[in-house]
């Protein structure tokens, strides 16, 4: 378990390591979440590297006891997944009590046919725990363009069923089943209290690549569940607040999937008196799912594909907060920039570039970018109200550490945005050149 | 000398090959047209770097015998360079005779004293050879954020001056002085009939990194020389038409320059009859000039930081010209898809993703992706109307070639756009990363 060192942006940075507990078991955390993870061959078909994947699972469930009030976000790419069409109608009508997941297969650009597998996935997972088939959604990561595997995904739910616990080790298991080229798992669960009443949230999620910078959102699989409970708008728009803060301000590679899924779950109970729009509790609970989704989403970018250093970027003094979002987002995704991080060098040369081009409003003569080390205050600067400052030897202190920060103020009005991004290495480009010996292997 | 097979695309794909003739000399070429270049320590300074570059020049000047018609394009990045806003204001007074340029320092970022510098060199220049101040513009490259060490250029621009002639031999050494990291020096030359007279058209330029998908303009410094006798309003019309559809179409990383500049001279000593709004030779003398632009930007894109494999990308079928572009340029940045290509990956999933966050409408149903060998006509499909089509093995053998073309039709109206792009490489990463031991080299 590592320590809560989050600080919150919304309302200013705000310090919430002594506000919350954090508890193992993320999505087992909460009480009358049971999930299981199984391997059923999805992940080896077509790709001939499966192998050393083996016991890492592909195909999961996340049940709860009883069925639960449900938030949901999905990729707002046009070109979207059959299993996010089908999940997204449902998700509408706020009651869900189970999600199947798999990896290996995104089941994209898959026709008609896909349409129809992932249909499929949820009657059988209906089938085999005795629920209502509206009330499972499903959720695809992997390969784009390679039909499902349905038998193994029939057996695979077959055999996971059994298995279903509310147990630490199950949910492990499940956060290693969803991964794809994350490296690791991403997982974590708070306590806090509401009414007297002990609540609880639990998360994991998969990131790595194809992680875009928002819009509306970013990149990946994320389930979140909770005991809490709530009323289904309330916990909709407490889910939207949250993931505009979190998700939606990373970024690894600039390229939204066709699968990006945020599903959270809550069943109640923990036994609080039911969160609506006028309850005293909403704004903990706020901060709570804050708390869990920006941790999750900065394990993301620490995990990205072939990243090797954190940086978390602030954009200061913009005429607006649209503008300041541009000019972060210009730089966070630039090349040069990314490229330049890379290598540790603090070149704010191609910050300036970027913002140039970002379509903010920019006064070369006004502009100041520096460096810090993580929420260090003390920003040393490198270029100053138009003007060259300080030595880069100076500046490369900071940016040589695997973690900085980044400052830059347009000192044109008060638009700001902070988001957190990743260099690019050529680790990224020989994980994602594919491999022409093998061209079975598109991967989405 | 390479031979001709370029084919336009802006009234459909036209055949020039047979129409002009390639000659040698680049901006020698067309009649009173001096150029020289010198070494004069720019490129060292702050990199220790230098002494491999040491023979290739780094300071050039570019002039006629007369004073001369101009057309000038520059970059529309809001943070450009002191000689950029220098050069664009004195090109709008229509007169030019001479250019000076230098690589290894940018003059960007470098606050009053680079507008002071970059006055101060066409200041030099125009003493030394005796022309009016305002007849002078001035181009830079090179590294960001340094101040232009103007004793060396002094220096140069005086070493520079006595050499000048109109010679093959010096136009070639021009062309290695204005590069950075390209890997070889960018000429054409094509001579064509006009009233009876032979006109020449010469240009050169430099690309390599920070090249950006258009918007107003790609990032590159060109220069085109001709001896042509035009009006200005022409001839500014004329390379609008000729940048919009070469520089325009091309990405390497999709950073946009500090310091874009195409710059123009006709200087009327063909002697033909003065090119006018209403002129029959306006149309020959336009394709001369796309054919010139469009050869250039191709072999920026050939040239390009890490380059491996040269795409011409083709998006058919979008609502209109300006969705058709979006599409394009989502595909041609798309970090994932460039990836794809280094690996002669035909991961079509990709390229569908890219459309579908492109802005650009997408119907995913009605989607057709594919691939053929240069200006084949034989389309090899990957995706058709919403469905996986033709195997990956068979579509691997064309974009496993170092050029190929991909054909995306959205089926949705009649918008067309055509681009040039490169792959994202290792090699990319590790020329841009810097060198956090020597923090001295910003480059821009």
């Amino acid at each position: 378990m590592f320590q809560l060192d989050v600080r919150l942006f919304r309302d200013g940075w705000v310090d919430l390591k002594s506000s919350f507990l954090q508890i193992p078991g993320s999505v087992c955390a909460p009480c009358g979440f049971k999930v299981a993870a199984v391997f059923c061959d999805i992940k080896k078909l077509g790709t001939g590297k499966g192998s050393e994947k083996k016991k890492k699972g592909d195909l999961a469930l996340i049940v709860s006891d009883v069925p639960a009030a449900v938030a949901a976000m999905f990729t707002t790419n046009q070109v979207c997944a059959a299993p996010v069409k089908l999940s997204a109608r449902r998700a509408a009508q706020n009651v869900v009590q189970a999600i199947v997941v798999n990896s290996g297969n995104a089941n994209a650009c898959t026709g008609r046919q896909g349409v129809l597998d992932a249909k499929k996935m949820t009657q059988l997972t209906a089938r085999t725990l005795k629920l209502k088939e509206s009330h499972v959604l499903v959720c695809s990561t992997g390969r784009i363009g390679v039909p499902m595997p349905m038998k193994n995904v029939k057996r695979g739910i077959g055999e996971c069923a059994p298995l279903l616990a509310r147990s630490t080790i199950n949910a492990q298991q499940v956060a290693e089943a969803i991964i794809t080229t994350d490296t690791r798992r991403k997982e974590i669960a708070v306590e806090f209290k509401i009414d007297n009443r002990t609540v609880r949230i639990g998360a994991m999620c998969k990131g790595a690549g194809m992680i875009q910078p928002g819009m509306k959102q970013a990149t990946m699989l994320a389930f979140i569940t909770s005991d809490v409970a709530i009323e289904s708008a309330v916990l909709t728009r407490a889910l939207k607040i949250a993931v505009a803060q979190s998700f939606n301000r990373i970024t690894v590679d600039g390229d939204m999937s066709t699968n990006d899924s945020v599903i959270m779950l809550a069943n109640g109970l923990a036994g609080n008196r039911r969160l609506d729009g006028v309850s005293p509790y909403r704004q903990k609970f706020q901060r709570a799912l804050d708390l869990v989704t920006l941790e999750l989403a900065k394990m993301i970018v620490r995990d990205g594909e072939g990243t090797s250093r954190f940086v978390t970027l602030h954009v200061h003094g913009a005429r607006n907060a649209r503008e300041a979002e541009s000019a972060a987002r210009a730089i966070a995704n630039s090349s040069l920039v990314r490229t330049s991080w890379c290598g540790g060098d603090p070149n704010w040369g191609r910050i300036l570039c970027a913002l140039g081009y970002s379509g903010a409003k920019v006064n070369e003569a006004m502009v100041d970018v520096g460096y810090s080390r993580p929420n260090d205050e003390k920003i040393r600067w490198g270029f100053r109200r138009g003007e060259p400052a300080g030595s880069l030897q100076n500046l490369a202190e900071i940016t040589s550490a695997k973690e900085f920060d980044v400052h830059v103020d347009l000192n044109l009005g008060r638009g700001q945005f902070v988001m957190f991004a990743s260099d690019l290495t050529e680790d990224y480009v020989a994980l994602n050149k594919g491999d022409i010996t093998e061209p079975g292997t598109l991967s989405g």
